[in-house]
């Protein structure tokens, strides 16, 4: 049983998916596993992952429209403003996905689905440089 | 240390949570892991995984029918509705819950809680049959 | 390649986040693993996993308004009713978070970001006592 790690910097330009499926697959191949499990975590608490479809981009597109609307700026309760209006908001967009993800890996691929893809949901309005980390275990 | 993999097939009836936690025990029973964890992963992207109750089945229909209501068919601001007008609130739905869940493994069994159970959970409207990747390791 | 696994129990007193990232900090020093992969799960359907910002405590006075506000008591739809007002909300919330999370270890410790804490978000009114497993695997 082996293990690898690395990380990823992702620049953002603004709110909405960025899809690096290639990364975390030159990754897996990298390490030479065939089988295994690949974790992929976010180091940040205003951006978050998500696996969706990467077939038609209008599904990126509505995603991104349906948190804005769930979570908007503007809530007029909201007590954390001292970041920006689009701070909390991006908070409670990254609590409602996930921080972490895994995916198992086999014949040295990764088993996501036909249509799936792996992609990091900026939820802030200005660009931002954001860290991934990548951890593999396997043979 | 060792791992094992294996891939299910599940058949959904529409939109609702399906439980499988004893394809998931099944597959701890079969691999001899005594200690471990096991992570569960949904190939789909309208459709996701939960750990639920499973002691009151209206728990899962009161879940059913709140992402029904969270995220409905028929918003009109979505652009994605070429694949009817379940997909996009299907993907949404996904989207809010989760892809992948690792639970540790003690004792040869899964180390749920006493209410907790693994469910599929079905978005779209009409039947499907969904893969589920299932890796285990340890020792 | 070496695991470890250990249960905690954590005390809440009513619904917000509980911040035990200290907890997973000393199991991963105890376990004397440099790099690796650590998963956190909660053994409840009533509360659930959260890595939230640790800096401003608005941020999870924030969080728990948000959720209370997304899933409040009272929706009149509901069935699920024999367990408390707060009970099916909490199955909701819980659903909307994480039962599990994954977080890379290197150099011996948990490679979260800067800002980053690892929380039980409680959602139930009535103090609880609540069981949460650690698992790492690694070398």
């Amino acid at each position: 049983m082996r293990q690898d790690q690395h990380s990823i910097e992702l620049q953002t330009r603004g709110a909405g998916l960025y899809e690096f499926t290639d990364h975390v697959a030159a990754f897996v191949a990298d390490s030479g596993i065939e089988t295994g499990l690949v974790t992929v975590f976010c180091r940040h608490t205003s951006c978050s992952l998500l696996v969706q479809e990467n077939a038609d981009p209008d599904v990126q597109r509505d995603l991104k429209g349906y948190f804005a609307r769930i979570a908007p700026e503007g809530m007029d309760w909201i007590v954390h403003t001292t970041e920006g209006p689009d701070d909390m908001p991006a908070h409670i967009r990254t609590a409602l996905t996930q921080s972490s993800i895994g995916v198992p890996v086999g014949h040295g691929e990764l088993l996501l689905g036909t249509w799936q893809g792996i992609y990091l949901f900026e939820h802030r309005a200005r660009p931002h440089r954001r860290q991934i980390v990548m951890h593999i275990i396997g043979e």
